[in-house]
């Protein structure tokens, strides 16, 4: 079952944790998504709105103690906007889950765990007439074959000094922005927020090593059959990446997605704020060493040049915002901005020239 | 279950496929394996030996039509030695794991397919009161943690050039050329045909990708344990490596052995007459831009060189071997040569010096 066919009306589940950085994915959801949020769960902040605690996110969705106050904004599902700390689900997240499905109400999960495989939670869906989401459900395996070098549309992935640097962000804005200047683009998802956020997509961090590159391809290959919901095929492609190439526990997800994705044009997404990858210590790579390496990576197999540093300048006021994009242009040579401060549309412009042509796999 | 705990007596299925690549396992398991190899099973060859088909294995196994044939050298396990062409489990092939399992002969498999899920071959194993041994099962998930960083032993990584070069027996032959040198050392296996002949081991290529890099720490830390089997602690691990950093499908699962087995020195393996990466026809690195390659990634996360190169000359002839073996060492500046067609020990003994320090993690 998959959200993609109505707009749905999400609670958000967050207790705890919505002001953190662990909701990433209801902030994604809330600033990104096509569905209406209708409430957040967080009982530390109870009576506030969601702009009053996420001061970008342009909502006035209020936020309520529990399952029952939710009830009152008649939600159709409920959306798992954390990852729990622990990585496993707490118990009484479960007894709220369970409480969902059994008063009808749809649940939406990005989590490891598949929770339709969770004999509760299907009872408890029956019981209530309802379905379940895991939006990191894979696909069924497939290896990397190479087709998608023959795609038509150019592909364009993002690539980043770290996990949660703005990827997605990057690769939402750059779409908007493709089509807002007549080029027909799709955004394609890679991770669970994408996914809720566009309705379908593949959770690469999900598959299985073997099958990580095939499924990054799949999903290249899927986007590009020109029927697709009766759309015209698209012009470009723009990947959301994931992790970091010197990330010590995900790298192999973002070289999936290097080689798999089988990209044209690289995006380098970074931080500005971001010294460190988070939890391990290992120093980020200056900007241009990082350009480096994973235009590296793409020689050896199919090239593809870095066009443009999309950078995250959250945290800094504008003075310092501008003055480190300025850092930025001047260490790389290359194109730089903030494409949430200050928009996406004079960035695509600048990159759009160098994400005209394909590039051909190294024979 | 595992085969671990008693000397098996194998017979290996390998219907059509035992004089090709495609039995990789089976020659392995035959070359390096601890248990007996009692007969093959592969209707193509059937009144020959093991040595006729495949002249580099030292084994008088003979080679049978069926299971019922094998039966006749009480085999206590069937191994599947090769991997079904399609990827899915041939239907005639099925017919004999049922009747091998219903027989109380155990069967041993490292197809991706984990066949104790299966419900046929869960209800034959019952009637035949014995085990499967899936050695693809994945561990728990758990993702890298950095605790790799700080065990005692050296952990050297065989790194390739390509899959199927030879990353696996290098790493065996050195292990070997350790404990002879009086250096104590462990193989730590990280494939099929890896743990059948060690008996335990993690197939990281089955690990979910965002566990793949902390499976392959896993590996260390369970390995640096002072007290397993009552042993000394060991001094060096021998990790075998997997794929290919070009390997447009299998990377990942190189690069999470890259960081996850947090090698403190690199031994690259190369097959000498291999120029394209099998099946997708991307032209192999030169050994020195190998190298760099992998030394590069290394140098983000914690720095690892490559000590050597462990060249596969299989199909040359010895001249042609020591001139490629000549050619590799002037290209490279490093020692080089062939530990199976050589032996290991002088190249064990050239690289010793270089394999004396731990590395420290970038900081």
């Amino acid at each position: 079952m998959s959200a993609t066919q109505t707009r749905q009306r999400y609670a958000i589940l967050a207790p705890g944790l919505f002001a953190t950085r662990s909701a990433k994915t209801a902030h994604g959801v809330i600033a990104y998504g096509r569905d209406e949020v209708v409430c957040v769960i967080d009982p530390d902040h109870v009576g506030k709105r969601v702009r009053d605690v996420v001061p970008y996110l342009a909502s006035d969705a209020p936020i309520v103690a529990s399952l029952d106050d939710a009830r009152a904004y008649a939600p159709s599902a409920l959306l798992v906007g954390v990852a729990p700390p622990s990585g496993a689900l707490p118990q009484a997240w479960r007894a709220t889950i369970v409480a969902a499905l059994e008063a009808g109400i749809a649940v939406v999960s990005g989590l490891h765990q598949i929770f339709a495989e969770d004999p509760e939670f299907i009872a408890a869906a029956e019981r209530g007439a309802t379905w379940i989401w895991d939006v990191r459900t894979p696909p069924q395996p497939r290896l990397f074959s190479g087709a998608g070098n023959g795609v038509a549309p150019r592909v364009v992935l993002t690539v980043g000094s770290d996990c949660a640097v703005g990827k997605m962000t990057a690769s939402l804005e750059l779409a908007r922005a493709a089509n807002d200047a007549g080029v027909r683009a799709r955004f394609v998802a890679t991770g669970q927020t994408g996914i809720m956020i566009a309705g379908s997509g593949t959770a690469i961090d999900r598959v299985i090593a073997d099958f990580a590159s095939g499924a990054a391809e799949g999903l290249i290959l899927d986007n590009f059959a020109a029927d697709r919901e009766g759309e015209a095929p698209p012009d470009v492609l723009f990947v959301e990446g994931q992790g970091g190439i010197n990330h010590p526990a995900f790298a192999p997800v973002t070289l999936a997605l290097l080689y798999g994705a089988c990209p044209d044009a690289l995006v380098l997404v970074h931080l500005a704020t971001r010294t460190h990858v988070d939890d391990y210590g290992t120093p980020l790579l200056a900007l241009r060493e990082l350009a480096n390496i994973y235009e590296a990576l793409c020689a050896t197999v199919k090239p593809a040049r870095v066009v443009g540093i999309a950078l995250n300048t959250l945290g800094l006021d504008d003075a310092a915002a501008r003055s480190a994009i300025a850092r930025a242009t001047e260490e790389t040579g290359l194109p730089c901005d903030d494409l949430v401060r200050f928009g996406p549309d004079r960035f695509f412009s600048e990159i759009e020239p160098a994400i005209a042509q394909k590039t051909a796999p190294r024979r």
